[in-house]
């Protein structure tokens, strides 16, 4: 199979070496910078630069642009993209651009498939990609719902065989309800820690808590910025919520109550062991 | 050196196994569970159980016990300590503790130095106990004002030969100021995060950033109650400044501000990169 791959940053080189590691594909890459395409053909994560001319004999492609750029570029490129082939996006948002790519891909006569590689690292480009970086993750992929199941089933075994641990179909809706919760807030609440003035005192009194909670405050604010405005409504709704459950705990040590306190952080520890007996068991 | 350790949970089973790994010091042992002794003994973490009979020739005494019972062991125990004994608590809060201990020693004649080792795991018990928990964690010492430097010395260089990669001289103000921030903030926002509906729904929606956000909700309630309890101050101050800041975030995004938001995330990207080049450089 043919497959092309728009952007080659952190995720979409990582997507390219984790095909290039697990399959015998064709692989063609672009990216905005010229200098990242001939590090990846060098690097042997592309077979060659993907371009106007090859795009039409892609089987598959794969747009790991952020949200803006994945719409603009399903404008200007719906027409060079082979009829029956399929198209998937890596965008940490899934409404908007699935609202306007399925009519369009219906237009066209190829296959859109909103995906989501629920993995990254805090930091960004194809310098960081690597062929691990799905190795644990799982592939969330929104049809769209007029989709024949049976090219639905061939995209999800083609994304198990590239090297994802798990496919977990969703709707655009699900998608951003769940992800505003899960990495969104995690993302605004990391960059939220990191600015107490007490954060520049931290050395020698700060552990793995400390280190964990403000990880992900070197995120990437344009693509973040880009995702948190696509998503407003689930995210305002899941930041009001914490600051909600949050103020219960403060209110709590202002008053000395002991008893509430310790409800609050036991509510909280068998929240924690609910939602780990949870994991889902990878399905093939 | 004889050393006692009061409670072999995580923290004192850690240090006693680290003690014995590290060096040739004879370890007494007494914890409330007196199966956890005995384990502790197969298990030649100790060479004995600490009794009121063999306490008085212990010349160092390591307290791993909560804020509470920590003063209360201070106030039965005092007079079997041996004058110009060194005793070391283990408390996250070092105020209320010190407040109590540093007179009361004085007039004992023994040194009383308040600890606070900065390792730990979202797990307790003696079981969870480990001889690398300390590897590369700071042993934060609050001593006496009135105290000998030569003795301050002598105790710093013990804590090295234990195995702490540094030690942290501060005070009980300070300490309690920082650990707000660095330890207590982050456990509180962990068990907050953890309790939206939408955690029920997080399996094949998250990745490292969910795992590393909601960690340490695993916390002991009775533990941290204390702790959260005694910084009551420090405490409150630092959530409400989370909760200011948070509230930024959350405006931007439902005004739909981009800009302000993206000046947001790099404003705490870049007080993250600050961050990280602090890190305190390991003294001997």
């Amino acid at each position: 199979m043919n497959i092309g791959i728009v952007g080659l940053g952190l995720i979409g080189g990582s997507i390219a070496k984790t095909i290039r590691k697990n399959t015998t594909h064709r692989i063609f890459g672009s990216d905005i910078q010229q200098s990242v395409v001939l590090k990846a053909k060098v690097m042997e994560a592309i077979d060659d630069e993907l371009t106007q001319e090859n795009i039409g004999a892609c089987d598959l492609i794969i747009l790991a642009l952020y949200p803006d750029a994945t719409i603009d570029f399903l404008r200007t490129h719906a027409d060079a993209i082979k009829p029956g082939a399929t198209v998937v996006d890596c965008c940490g948002i899934k409404k908007s651009v699935c609202d306007m790519a399925f009519p369009l891909a219906r237009e066209k006569g190829f296959v859109f498939i909103g995906g989501h590689p629920m993995a990254g690292i805090e930091r960004s480009g194809f310098a960081y990609s690597n062929n691990a970086l799905f190795c644990n993750a799982s592939m969330i992929l929104v049809p769209d719902p007029l989709l024949n199941i049976t090219v639905m089933d061939e995209v999800k075994k083609i994304f198990l065989a590239i090297g994802f641990a798990q496919v977990k179909i969703s709707t655009p809706a699900e998608h951003d309800r769940i992800i505003a919760y899960t990495s969104q807030l995690a993302h605004i609440v990391s960059s939220t820690y990191i600015k107490s003035d007490t954060a520049l005192s931290h050395p020698g009194f700060s552990a793995g808590s400390f280190k964990d909670m403000t990880r992900v405050a070197t995120l990437h604010e344009g693509m973040w910025t880009e995702l948190f405005i696509h998503n407003q409504k689930y995210l305002v709704a899941e930041i009001d919520s914490f600051i909600q459950r949050l103020q219960q705990y403060r209110d709590a040590i202002a008053a000395g109550d002991a008893d509430t306190l310790r409800q609050l952080l036991k509510d909280g520890r068998e929240r924690k062991d609910l939602v780990n007996s949870l994991e889902l068991v990878p399905k093939v």
